[in-house]
Order: structure tokens, then C-alpha cells, then sequence
């Protein structure tokens, strides 16, 4: 193992040489995972057309339950819409200070400029008519949800490796953002993404900059055979 | 734009050269996307530990709502226990085979056996205690699990960057699996990861291949500004 200059470490030797990336390929992986943030703070610009369709083909080739695809994409470009998506968003960050009580303060003090400031606005959306898949969903049927974030995942490593900033905002009543958007009976948005260039990429999660949270060891995430026993392989990692 | 010779859009520019990776790891990402597979066929042998560390790592650096961090993974190392796993699993492709009717016997074609074959199991479960976590969550309570599937697919690029296959399993009875880990009031598993060796890639998603489902046009997953209005872009996608 070698290390970058952001002490990540960099593999050198791949788990199986035949199937595996070459190194300069298998690094960029490693780094888009350690290197994406939930960004919150844009610089305007735009997203060229070609680069954000081959993001949505990213998106596109995430995993789905029984190939089910349960994401859409829509790209708001009225700027009306986008103001009044921002006001769904500020009146529930008001909603979610309240509910968080002593720590109602400390929310309010992080903002979601983005949604107005990102050269791109694009909700996603799980689509009516889920309940006809029945495949890897009969005993789990949120993994329609689980795909479609699989989606968002694969955007925002995308849009990472290519240089922007992607955050996902879950804050917002999805019923009136339903309405917003014209959107059928059945089908739900579960995110606002705004992406576009950034000035920088935080060093550490922001949340963890501002200390809402602080990233927990990995020891801690990983057990064996039963729910508390510690993971053969975790006592080494920090 | 260059294509590679599995016919995938290699980007030539980024789209912020100050902040984008080099070519090399910028295709890398592009390619974890592209030729990721949800596996079902594994070869056995073993995944070193400091490689299952890095994937582990890979998944815990994902996004979460609040940096709330819902995912715990159980490595599953006793024989005995595997082979409960796959019982489990075995009995749920009978129930869903039995509810998808006229397509029971197509869908009980798709073996699970990787679950036996695969040179690690692992279980994915979002912990207890969630409901403490409001941030983001506060209207949509189900971003914990979407948090979980961002760490799951960290790991299943990271997985084929190394060369390795992963499949998520999502058939099983999620009460039943919780008694067989012992795990916790208020925890629930989302998915048993088969991850290990795979003599090849499928090089279509496996579904497609065994004619289950397609990989529908991305233009009709895309919208702009109100569902069903298509996006300016998407007229220029296959």
C-alpha cells in the first residue's frame, strides 16, 4: 500500500489481477468514493449538456431490483420552479429545526444556498406503478428506494471524478414538491440534487466540519456472524 | 468522445479541469459504472482481508443523511450459518416465484447460488436507534436505508475495480434473518452481499441476458420541469 497525498490509501496490489483495472483506473474508483462530498456551497457556471447526459448514463447503469430502473430524472429548468422549490426546502428546514429542539440553533446555521446557486437542479423521482414488481421486493419492497439511491450514488462519483459538486437535499415535503412538479399518483421524489462547479471540495464531510457528526471508526460498522462480535479483520482498521 | 472496446463513452474533457481527475482515473470511475454486474455466479477462493477492509472502507465513506452512517455489515464466517442464509433465501424464491404467477417458472430458473459459492457473505443491515435521527429524515424517514444502499454500491465498485463480482440479494424473509444474527430490536437487514472471485463478468446485466427485463432508453427516464415533458438533452440519447 502506498499513500496519496490526501493519506488515502492507494491499493497496489488488486484482489485479482485478471478481472481487476489497472492501477491508475482502480485509483480513480478509490478516489471519487473518498473524495465525493454532500456539497452545499456552488459557484454558478453551468453543466455542459454532454457532460451532464453522460451523468444521467452513469445514473442509468446503477443496479435495480429485478432490472425494475425506478428512477427518473427531472431537470428543473424554470426558474420560477427552482424559487419555489427553494421555498419548499426552506420552510421544512424551519420544520426540521423545530423538531430537532436543542439543536435547533445549530441546524439553522447550515444553509441550503445550493439549491438556488448550483448550475443544476435536477429531482429524482421513484415512478408510479412499483407494485407490479414483485422480484427481490415480495419481503423488502423499499428496494425500489435502494435502487433508485444506487442511481444518485453513481451520478455523484460521476460528477465527482469530472470535477463538480453534487449535494443531495431530502429536506422538503415530497406531497407539495409532488404537485410541483406535476408528478402522477404513485410516483414519489426522493431527492433535489443540485450539481455544478464548485470553488473547492471540503476536505472532511461538511457536517463533520461544522461538527454536527464525526465520520465513526469502521471498526465499529463491522461485526461477525452475529449482531456485536467484533469482525476478524476490524481490530486493524482505525 | 472516444469508445472503448466495449463500446462505452469515454470522456475526452471533463467538466471542470481544475477540480477533475486525470483521463486514466476519470475512466475508471466510468468504467466501475459501466461494467459493474450484479453477480450470481462466483468461483469460490478467498478475498484477502486487507482487500474486504478497503471494500468495507469504500462503503463507509458513502453519504448519509445528518452523516448519520445507518450501515453495519456482518461478515458471515460459520459454515452452519451460511448455510441457514441459504435456506432462507431458498424459501423466499419459492414464495416470490409463487406470487409472480404466469412467470414462476422463468423466475425460479434464476438460481441464487451464489449465496453457498461465493467466497464471502456478507449481511448489510441498518441499525437501531434511527429514530433518534431527524436531520433530512424528518418527511422522509427512509433516507437511512437510502444511505445504506450508497454504501452498498461503493463497495460493488469498488468490488469490480479489484477485479471482484458482487451480487445483492434481496430475497429473503428480513424477521427470519434477523433472529438467525442475533440482531437487535429495531434492526433491519436490507441485503446479503455474495462477493468474491467470478470466473467472468456478464456483459450484459444478468437479467437482460436471461431475457427477464431490459435496460430501458435513458431519454424515457429523463424529464425537465414537469413529468412527463421530455428533457431538452435527452432526444440526443439512445
Amino acid at each position: 500500500m502506498t499513500h496519496s497525498p490526501l493519506g488515502l490509501a492507494v491499493p497496489t496490489d488488486p484482489a485479482d489481477p485478471l478481472h481487476a483495472f489497472g492501477s491508475e483506473e482502480r485509483s480513480g474508483v478509490y478516489r471519487a468514493i473518498h473524495e465525493r462530498r454532500d456539497m452545499r456551497h456552488f459557484s454558478g457556471g453551468v453543466v455542459a449538456d454532454e457532460v451532464l447526459l453522460r451523468l444521467l448514463r452513469a445514473a442509468h447503469h446503477a443496479p435495480s431490483v429485478g432490472l425494475m430502473q425506478p428512477w427518473r430524472f427531472i431537470r428543473v429548468r424554470s426558474c420560477e420552479l427552482r424559487t419555489n422549490i427553494h421555498a419548499l426546502v426552506e420552510q421544512e428546514r424551519v420544520m426540521t429545526a423545530r423538531a430537532l429542539k436543542e439543536r435547533e440553533d445549530e441546524f439553522m446555521k447550515l444553509k441550503v444556498q445550493g439549491v438556488l446557486d448550483a448550475a443544476e437542479l435536477l429531482v429524482v423521482a421513484l415512478p408510479p406503478g412499483r407494485e407490479a414488481h414483485v422480484f427481490g421486493r415480495r419481503t423488502l419492497p423499499e428496494m425500489d428506494l435502494a435502487s433508485a439511491a444506487c442511481a444518485i450514488q453513481n451520478l455523484w462519483l460521476a460528477a465527482r471524478a469530472e470535477g463538480l459538486g453534487m449535494g443531495w437535499v431530502s429536506i422538503f415535503d415530497p406531497e407539495q414538491l409532488t404537485q410541483l412538479l406535476a408528478m402522477p399518483e404513485g410516483s414519489k421524489p426522493i431527492a433535489v440534487l443540485c450539481l455544478g462547479p464548485v470553488a473547492e471540495f471540503y476536505a472532511q464531510p461538511m457536517l463533520q466540519q461544522e461538527h454536527w457528526a464525526s465520520r465513526a471508526p469502521l471498526g465499529e460498522m463491522l461485526f461477525e456472524d452475529s449482531w456485536g462480535e467484533p469482525m476478524g479483520i476490524a481490530g486493524s482498521c482505525a
